[in-house]
């Protein structure tokens, strides 16, 4: 992570003035304020303000005048039956807003969640730092042979230095042009001389892997949406670490919900029609294989995952 | 407005309690937390938590790591220039959240704005209060002769009387009937013996003046869309009090952005381009009346309203 | 159903006109485009226009130049693997519009579905029609004494008289009086000497089962979606009739795309973490209990359903 | 524009097959289907489908049953009202489809317009073209003094030379580099020794000038909304001319709203408070200037361009 002794001394200072709210407060969350969190290798991820907390949403689902003298109990049980249930809009009412730092490629994955806001720093005003992103030699897979979206083997040896090499002088060279088309260095002309390309030409001659930066704010219903499409296995490397830091401060702020979202959809299963004859079949003793389920090759494979059996539909 | 003493009770609660935050907070706001705003004869608007301040605004614009140390001066410069240009993401980093209980015909004018976060209390679920709108006299008008969608002069006499009646006893009778249908009155059965029509059906016999409540959740942004259309002359009056009320909260919670928002859009008035091409024409001396403006009669009307000028394009 | 000979005649016509188009064409919607399809006692749902089907599905998620030269069993099988991994954006590619006649408290629910483009027939403007829901008497259900939300037994004899007889009675008279209230009745003046109430005050006389009107679209994923909510057996069943109707429109519009809704959304079970492993405990013969899952009474007694066991976790 | 053979044959089959529909058609538009207008040095915009007509606006706004027997002029006259008074619902009835072809830069400002649906090519999965923007040298701009966000005058000689040859260079090194990343060049290995690094890792070495492809829909409000911003004279270059095409098309397909949007949004202006008062002085004869005008110099400056007076608020 790249912050600047200005950076990190504004944020200190904001971390240390607190004052007095007739709002809820989640302590949890409170505590984590403001810090960033590293991702990768020059990104973070910061909580900058949030709204409600877990009571909020019980709250909003009874339409209640006050906090309500329910126990906290019965907060659980509700929240519970609120996810397991699809009922939505009481977590809409919790909102958080986060800083990140993210490279370019990441950040046009992440924009295809279209219900938030977003305020990106903007490179026809500003000139991007010089933060570029390279995968640690442990992340430089292979394209997958078997998936034609997923990574497969690390690439190792003279193979691995040399794609390093390349996504590293690319990209400093790429930047290195970036500033002399703009004519500007650390804040100064390189040649008082000249004027410089517009900003919002120079910025094409940046690679993906730079780092750009936004303040994005979504409600709690979005967010673990969110999670559940980011932090899965299938999401990439890249974009699924954010979602972790973001999930740790979810479950900091709001744990109830956070524990429901877990048991209802992170370790839940989605399970077709068709499949579900299957299983049925199964738990009154048939042996089902994949030639007499009646499914396609992938989505048996998908359910001998969820239901961790072997291939013959016996558990192992 | 029809608060409970256990419901005013509870709001009291709520107000008393301060925590420490290191949220951004807004004092004007922070003032009116909870209370009930009384809004037609039982209506009211209430908020309810909310996120950011004028501050945010800026500090979302800028996409910075802390408050900054600008000048407040400055921050109203920039939030005018934002307004004024339409940028609008950054004011949808502000967030707020509010409890309102309405008529459903006012309800349903709301809903139609979507961008919004919204709980209703279930009529599926619950039982709804016996509280239904009855217009005062005053604001009992006739249907207008000009304008379809508007209001004439004001009933009076035995008509005004005989309106006002109509609307009490047909709602007071679809109400009685009502617990009459769910066999419950007052949290009790009516009859022990009779199990009750269905909530979700039995409601069906409610008229649309019969209250409902809802929690709303909107950011800035959209708030401020929100009060253009229904803070406007043209709204209908059982909407523009809610407006009316949202907007002094609006005012005490982002002073300058209201400021803004007053100066820009409020007081604002788009002039389309043949009608400028007419105030060109005013502007060099020229006579332009309604004939030589170009303008169908009801442009060149509302011009007039905006110049405050005569028919004849002179100044009163 | 109550389309009037004019309007039968209006939609008989445009039946009847036929032009040539380069768009892509779904022969099974074309069938039944305009007609009314009678829903209550005096509601519709009619296809206005659409514009995709599954073919272009395909070719969005492709992002290809023409139709494509894929065999319709490769489409099959690409639509079915979007729809099981939840990628959502080519199926938004379609799109349909509908014109339904439907009881205020249906559009109610209605329009909590913010993803989608609506305009409703106003009664600031216009006069809603004298059309009014009332039960039939297999509908109209007791309050469920084991689920708060929802519907027992049917009412029978002097209850349901009784109840009927309010329906009929409070709407009726409730229309009246808005008749009066305007001072207009089959488009003419009541009484030549009054002005009448304005419209937008008088329709809050109207009880809740009064008809609406509105033009609905929306794309396929959030029609899907939509359906999947409305047309399940928790929902209430004046809007299930709704869904059902719309559901075979639908299925005449996209047969693959709604083939795989069926088996991966209808008729698919969605199964919490720890549920899942309860299954998998039971596939390696264990007894489990309601005592020994491990889960609450509510989510035991939904995943005996989902599989079709007792209790006993045996299979029936 | 880069077509490739078999891309523009399958644009001509599609072009050349007509079928018959019973849903309004716009002759207009149909005329310019799938045909791909070339925008920038490699881009393209093509309209895939649409929905809906002038009529259909009209329709919509009455909630009509059939096309209804109103005159070609009363449907302009409703439609110039509807856009006067920013009743935007009936707009949105109306749909369209385009495919296009465009630099990874321009995709960023555009997906900002989150009312859409968008499936663009996923280099997770797929090999972006070998196609790249450069600019022309006459869109070549210095960085405007005046504006942080502006374009200055045209970069010349040896300058001008330099920039074109870095952003020649770096982008096509950067391709060069993503198949050697990737061990794939025209489908083939380029070594079949090597397995590549996975594609979605890859990508991260191109340059933002890159072309990418999507299929973006959307509503005719949010299109109008969209043409508002990026055909405006302070959009950048590169996106004004996405938005000038699709402009035409527009016009092409919905000509009266077009002409509507023309007078009451594109030649409009939107006219502040404070600005307004100004105007109704200089109306009544008052001589204005800057400093008595009360405004920011922004302010000044900018109506003083709407009114096309001089600095003295004297018309030139």
């Amino acid at each position: 992570m790249s912050l600047t002794r200005v950076q990190q001394a504004e944020i200190d200072a904001q971390r240390r003035e607190t004052a007095a709210t007739r709002r809820v407060v989640a302590s949890g969350l409170e505590e984590r304020l403001y810090e960033a969190v590293p991702v990768l290798d020059h990104g973070f991820v910061r909580a900058i303000d949030y709204m409600g907390d877990d009571a909020a949403i019980v709250q909003a689902a009874r339409v209640s005048y006050g906090r309500g003298t329910k126990a906290a109990r019965d907060d659980r049980g509700l929240i519970r039956y609120l996810m397991r249930h699809w009922h939505s809009t009481p977590f809409e009412m919790c909102e958080i807003k986060l800083h990140v730092k993210l490279p370019i490629f990441v950040a046009r994955q992440w924009i295809r969640h279209r219900t938030a806001n977003v305020n990106e720093i903007s490179a026809r005003y500003s000139i991007l730092d010089r933060e570029i992103y390279v995968p640690a030699p442990e992340h430089l897979a292979a394209q997958s042979v078997a998936n034609r979206q997923g990574r497969g083997a690390v690439l190792e040896g003279a193979e691995a230095e040399r794609a390093l090499a390349i996504l590293r002088d690319d990209s400093t060279r790429a930047y290195g042009h970036y500033e002399e088309l703009l004519n500007e260095r650390d804040g100064a002309p390189i040649d008082p001389e000249r004027t410089g390309l517009a900003r919002e030409l120079a910025r094409m001659n940046l690679t993906l892997n730079t780092y750009t930066q936004w303040y994005w704010k979504t409600d709690l219903h979005n967010l673990l949406h969110f999670l559940r499409l980011r932090a899965d296995a299938h999401a990439q490397y890249e974009i699924r670490v954010y979602a972790d830091a973001i999930a740790a401060l979810t479950q900091a702020w709001v744990p109830l919900a956070y524990e429901a979202f877990e048991d209802y959809r992170l370790n839940a299963a989605h399970i077709s029609g068709p499949a579900l004859e299957v299983v049925r079949r199964m738990l009154i003793g048939e042996q089902v294989t994949a030639e007499t389920s009646g499914l396609s090759a992938g989505e048996w494979r998908e359910l001998s995952t969820v239901l961790q059996t072997t291939a013959s539909g016996r558990a192992e």
